[in-house]
């Protein structure tokens, strides 16, 4: 089957997108008398005249190969997701070209990776592969639509 | 063995110290296509001059029956913790007598329950019981010690 190939995802090759939350390296503080190790501040929250809330989303689940049919932007702020259960998901995100989303790149984050999308990043609706589908959800909370989607006319097929 | 009893996690018992962060009930937005219900806003976040922020935290699991040595607080802001394993987690909190913790109380939080520790209250520190003792943490990002210890003379002994 023929398709856009969905990658591992890593920090260097979303950095175009926004921000990959991971632990592991040696950039940390101890903490808890050395019990915990914190990796401080990873992801660039950016909102406009809202503030930062959190919410959770239940999502189904989807299979791979997997169909996008549109994707969407906030333009008022960023959107980190955080997954609960641990599980894989599906990460897919374009540049914007005129107004519509570029060419898309699709990525596999495991379940220890968060992930945050710069403000008015072109990305897929939350699609976990595995697990509970529950993710913790830091965005913008405040007045204003914040929201535009884009249709494709033929969906992107994922796999990989 | 005789100790303080931890019991199930619940929003209601947790208020006076916070927010119980969980999906499920009735009340939720239905986005992306009916395909993820948005649980929307669930956390009370409140920082003094500092900015909200998202860290992972990757703790040692301890075990039950389960020694609490230290509380510990932060006067300047809120503290949000969100299990990214899907794994049981012990939270103990307790009310402010003085300038130290009042009477301890100890819940098992569920791994699809995040909890939201109220400015200035008293907590154990993170205590995963099972899991990968991944959690993401939205606190205040400043300048400032914002944390006071509490070791107490005698540990709390937590069974249950």
């Amino acid at each position: 089957m023929s398709g856009l190939v969905a990658t591992p995802l890593t920090a260097a090759a979303f950095a175009p997108y926004g921000d990959v939350l991971e632990a592991g390296g040696e950039v940390f503080r101890e903490i808890n008398q050395g019990r915990c190790r914190r990796y401080h501040d990873l992801a660039t929250l950016d909102f406009d005249d809202g503030r930062a809330g959190v919410s959770l989303f239940h999502a189904e689940l989807r299979a791979m190969p997997c169909e996008l049919e549109l994707m969407e932007r906030h333009p008022q702020g960023s959107q980190c997701f955080v997954p609960m259960g641990g599980s894989e998901y599906l990460v897919a995100v374009a540049p914007d070209d005129g107004g519509k989303p570029g060419p898309v790149t699709a990525f596999r984050a495991r379940g220890d990776q968060a992930v945050n999308y710069r403000r008015g990043t072109w990305h897929a609706v939350l699609t976990p592969l595995a697990g509970p589908g529950l993710f913790a959800v830091i965005d913008r909370i405040g007045e204003g639509a914040n929201l535009e989607e884009h249709w494709f006319d033929v969906p992107v097929l994922v796999v990989g």
